[in-house]
């Protein structure tokens, strides 16, 4: 499997619809189920999938992973990750896309942790800061970024970038 | 365990704060520890939750069970159950609650399985039909409801309706 794969570059969508519309859209095409792992994000992620009527056609679920245990316990990420890189690195959250991919036999899962603030900071690691996966059974990648929002902002630039993030991997796969 | 016990009645609580705060505020009096199991809503009760700063004291984590696969391999909902019930039924959301609950440890869960539309719709359960259940080491209790509004109208109602649910069982147990 093709761990930390060269990411696909972050940019700017232009849509002519809502990101989880354009991701359901792409999802149909390519015949692909999606699975969700959030931390950070709470749940947004696939409150924002589901809001999508057919949704079920292409959402089997996903695990909401707020506490450590939740993380080894749903997701399978090892403690070893979690105690030597911390919950907001790029090694847990490709072990939460993985967890989740393989939990639900999904064809692609994406997950999020991040620090939302208000508290929660730190050394080196500020509020704000976020990490964004993503798992496929041809490989994996994550990208990280730093909001400069309240907490409720945080977690939807987040959702957001997590969306954006599956919408130009299946763009890449499937064109369109 | 106390399977079916006597529900508590649904009442229109009135709150100075939002039910997201109060369940906070009660679970923090009360030393308990939540977790979520959600198939209508999405995800949307765990991301209300989380709204709260410092919600990952007494907040674990949860699962969006969308499919009837992620219902079984998440949350131990069983095949006969879901065959016999339905997704959207009384047995249904006490095996998610109870599911929720001891995957993660928790002290107490909610669950929420409905038809949010506009499509789903079944004979002798339309549109709006949504089971809340809850599940505690001391019992498990279930609620119907029909709601009448659009897709998104009716997860936030299901979300408010398990917020509350959660909310009326703490007050029992914990007083104010």
């Amino acid at each position: 499997m093709g761990q930390y794969n060269q990411p696909i570059p972050y940019v700017e969508l232009t849509l002519d619809r809502s990101l989880e519309v354009e991701l359901g859209r792409l999802l149909r095409l390519r015949g692909w189920r999606l699975s969700t792992a959030e931390s950070c994000t709470g749940g947004l992620i696939a409150d924002r999938v589901t809001d999508v009527p057919g949704s079920s056609d292409y959402f089997l679920g996903g695990f909401v992973s707020y506490a450590y245990e939740a993380k080894v316990a749903s997701l399978g990420v090892s403690w070893d990750t979690l105690k030597t890189y911390g919950a907001v690195s790029r090694e847990t959250v490709i072990e939460m896309a993985r967890g989740a991919r393989t939990a639900l036999g999904a064809d692609i899962a994406v997950s999020v942790s991040g620090i939302a603030g208000p508290g929660g900071g730190l050394p080196g690691k500020p509020v704000g800061t976020t990490w964004v996966g993503l798992s496929t059974l041809a490989g994996e990648q994550a990208e990280s970024f730093l909001w400069q929002g309240d907490r409720r902002a945080n977690k939807e630039l987040s959702a957001d970038a997590a969306l954006k993030m599956v919408i130009a991997y299946l763009r890449k796969v499937v064109g369109g």
